[in-house]
């Protein structure tokens, strides 16, 4: 049986959801002993502790230049000395070309099937993979088993049905009859999916699979040859991943060069290298401005970027001011800010947030938003599990600059002890309150747990200015709180010209963090925060062409 | 009635059409009195004539600063003295802003029939298109008609189509319910398609509208404004367009601003101006490769580009060589060679091309081309007709050098006398033989009438050398004639990596110059020759984002 004919019902249920944009999970988020099995959890922590300090044999990539690696776990603070093969820039593009030329002539349908079998596989390494992650971004362990398992495959599941739809939606043959009067002219007609040619995949400190896994199973289901440079912090969890695939290449008799790890070190990164190479016609890239946009403007590639950006949250009017403070302490805690669609900027207007008769000043909001986050931080049974651990140690020099910016220090961030990990790199959110006039200060991303209070002349210069640093400095998420019907479409009509997603009124269970495979677009292409969307349409036909061949009949 | 539900019909049957791939026209490409009335003919001819010599007044574009106009009839060789208003670039801009607040906020589907309406009253006006593209372009009438008439008006119908279609592909509101064990999580969702703002069109001279149409109705049904920059060579075609769509506009109570033509002259052109302009965020252009490669490359702009090709010919086996001898001297004969999608290099076997026992050496066939190209131009009832006149001046000294290059002259070009303007710039085909070791001559587009026959090693070689100036300078058209399947797959599988479409064993009444709107992707975006397919998704989801809104339900 073909990998398609055993994985066409998931597909086709994928491509479904993908139109209907209710809630669809292709993979249960919860680490659950039912779903995955009494021995999943201490198997993968097992697991993992055995990859520590040793060679990461199973990618199978041969006659490697060099093994390397140089991860560090953030809750340990201790290097894994896990190493992976290196292997010459040249080789890995001879390799990938050679790859290219059986990949692309798998039917679309074929290679959905294989990318789905890999997906299959990689569901029974979850726990394995939430613990590379945990020790490589400092996540949490609840969100690094949904981020990097679960919700990863989903967005990698969302790119193949993407893709095989986008492939499917002319015809492969047609006859052509033109009426002439008196005669006709006939042509068979045919169309071939092209794929562009080698993609590179250029992965994150933070996330590196769930912003990995789209680009690479995009590319891949649409033909095209993949090189996986992970962020030189965090490889062993996207390198589970290229394994599982290249396995399941290898079975089905493909070259499994079409999918490739290509590992570097923080003192000799090769990204420019491989994104400048002629044959690298397809990048996709998670990380800072400055690079993306260098990127972006590469001549003859098509470049999807996800870059950093500065949400905003418009505070005007509430049902209750409490829980809005609870899910906004939650949304700056949640793996220390250290989300791209964490917010960062909060715009209250001069008169306060609206609550029935009442009105909460910014002063009586601070108050509440800071209680609230210390209630989190400090409480042993989620404050360590929510905050997880600080990836980059740079992240706390910058928490320690934002504490002596010019403004009102309402919170200042400190350390809580993880239970589990007594050397854990952990920080609590700041909070400071700046005018608007110091632009300087939040027109920039200050990554990691920094929440700014701008006090605004009223909702109006709120929106303004949540919509004016979302086209400047870019944004991925947008909060907002109002009960007014008026506000919040002027709210969503501003932000969509700016590009950016709004969430409105959440308070419980829910935040604006999160977006969900299949329903929620992430990025949006339309700001500086990135130029390509989790997965529309466009993040996927720009990686192939189609070429029509005609013939005239006699 | 809104205008959607006028042209529903219309816009369905042309969304199943681009599905379909088989011949659809929604326009009737024959001047047939029967269908476009007895006197449309002598009409449009008299509009024509009077519209000569005097202000272009339809637009309606207020406070001109001046008004200009430097088109020539290449059949009269004497200006045409039409004068356009001209507004200055900040002017346009202010207005395309403003009109961009309503037309946003139009359906795509009224925007749909909006455009659909302005359609059907350009075709009551397909005549006096074709006598202005005849003196502007040089064009034969017959392909005047057609190509500026009713195969634009294709084209923009099936941007139209694809447009709303793509619009339509997400349901604009969806509940998203989340379990979560023992509650769940509701929200509502929707999605609204935010256009990407001002559209610019930059025409050229050959085909100011069919090269432009798909860009201009593409940007509008997406909700962009445009602003459209003629060749000021060829302006009164699509001002035609541009004045009709206005009304439409204006009629329905939008700002008619949405569409804007900006005229320049020679001497002072401000396509650069408007092009780097920040509001401008969308760019459709047809011309040189220069500055079409200089444009694709303008940062945070959705360009799309038609450049310049080398179109080849591969002669491998054939059934009736003088059929193709025809075929192929009509298609280098068809408006003197200033299609996009002429052919130029002629590549056979040093063997010869097989016909059945036979073998035709390229000394054999050099002679029956020749006699074909010498027997339709000398032809006073075909040849002056087909070949139309020549659009620039440049191009009959680009004839002249052609003919001093190193290799075997052929057959000189000369001119034919027209029967109905004894001024017409006409010239026939040059057609030289070459080394496969020469390069440099044949790697650049040689614009105009002028063919190369060019003897290789085998058609191996043949097909290494279409491929290579395909993707060294781009291709638009390939023909291959042969009747061995195995090479016929060769070729199809190397033109596709090259993204050429390849018409095979043309013979009579079609012509690989033809790209038929509904079936043929005009450019594939796989090669130098242009980034853009007319009219594929990307032509069309490109020029809007999708932005999420979602709301928390109690």
């Amino acid at each position: 049986m073909s990998l398609f004919s055993k994985h066409q019902d998931t597909v086709e249920q994928a491509i479904k959801a993908l139109h209907q944009r209710t809630f669809y999970s292709g993979f249960p988020e919860f680490p659950s002993p039912k779903i995955y099995g009494e021995s999943a959890d201490s198997d993968g922590r097992s697991w993992f502790q055995g990859a520590m300090g040793k060679k990461f044999e199973e990618l199978m990539q041969s006659d490697p230049t060099a093994w390397v690696g140089e991860e560090e776990s953030p809750y340990m603070q201790e290097p894994l000395n896990i190493q992976y093969p290196q292997c010459e820039t040249d080789t890995l593009i001879s390799r990938a070309v050679h790859a290219f030329s059986g990949w692309r002539k798998v039917s679309p349908e074929e290679r959905a099937g294989v990318l789905i079998e890999s997906l299959e596989r990689i569901k029974d390494r979850f726990f394995e993979i939430a613990y590379a992650t945990m020790h490589t971004t400092g996540q949490g362990f609840m969100m690094a088993f949904q981020a990097s398992g679960p919700h990863a495959a989903d967005r990698a599941l969302e790119a193949i049905a993407s893709g095989l739809e986008e492939q499917q939606r002319f015809p492969r043959k047609a006859h052509w009859e033109k009426p002439m009067g008196k005669y006709q002219i006939d042509m068979e007609k045919e169309w071939r999916v092209v794929p562009k040619g080698i993609g590179l995949v250029i992965g994150c400190s933070t996330f590196p699979t769930w912003n990995s896994v789209p680009g690479i199973y995009a590319s891949l289901v649409t033909g095209n040859p993949v090189i996986v440079k992970p962020h030189p912090g965090a490889i062993l969890p996207i390198a589970i991943f290229v394994a599982e695939i290249r396995k399941v290449l290898q079975e089905v008799g493909q070259d499994p060069n079409a999918c490739q790890l290509a590992v570097d070190t923080f003192a000799m990164q090769r990204t420019l290298e491989l994104a400048e190479h002629p044959q690298v016609k397809l990048i996709d890239f998670t990380g800072n401005s400055e690079f993306g946009s260098y990127l972006e403007k590469l001549p003859g590639k098509a470049v999807f970027t996800e870059k950093t950006g500065v949400n905003s949250v418009i505070l005007d009017s509430v049902q209750d001011i409490d829980k809005v403070a609870q899910n906004l302490a939650f949304s700056v805690s949640l793996y220390s800010g250290q989300m791209c669609t964490a917010p960062q900027n909060i715009f209250i207007a001069r008169s306060g947030i609206k609550m029935e008769e009442k009105t909460i000043s910014i002063t009586q909001f601070a108050e509440k938003f800071i209680g609230a986050i210390n209630g989190l931080v400090d409480n042993p049974k989620a404050g360590p599990f929510v905050l997880g651990a600080v990836q980059n140690k740079k992240t706390c020099a910058r928490i320690a600059e934002a504490e002596k910016l010019p403004g009102k220090l309402w919170l200042s961030s400190r350390s809580v002890e993880n239970p589990m990990f007594k050397n854990a790199r952990t920080a609590t959110p700041v909070v400071l309150q700046v005018n608007p006039e110091q632009r300087e200060l939040y027109s920039k991303e200050l990554f990691g747990p920094i929440a700014l209070l701008i006090e605004t002349e009223d909702v109006d210069e709120s929106i303004a200015l949540a919509r004016e640093q979302a086209e400047r400095s870019g944004a991925i998420s947008c909060g907002a709180y109002t009960v007014n019907e008026e506000i919040k479409e002027k709210i969503a009509d501003q932000m969509a010209l700016a590009g950016t997603p709004v969430s409105f009124n959440l308070v419980s269970g829910v935040y604006v963090n999160q977006h969900a495979g299949f329903s929620d677009f992430h990025v949006t292409g339309g700001n500086p925060a990135g130029n390509a969307s989790f997965t529309n349409p466009e993040f996927v036909v720009k990686r192939f062409i189609m070429v029509g061949m005609r013939e005239q009949v006699a």
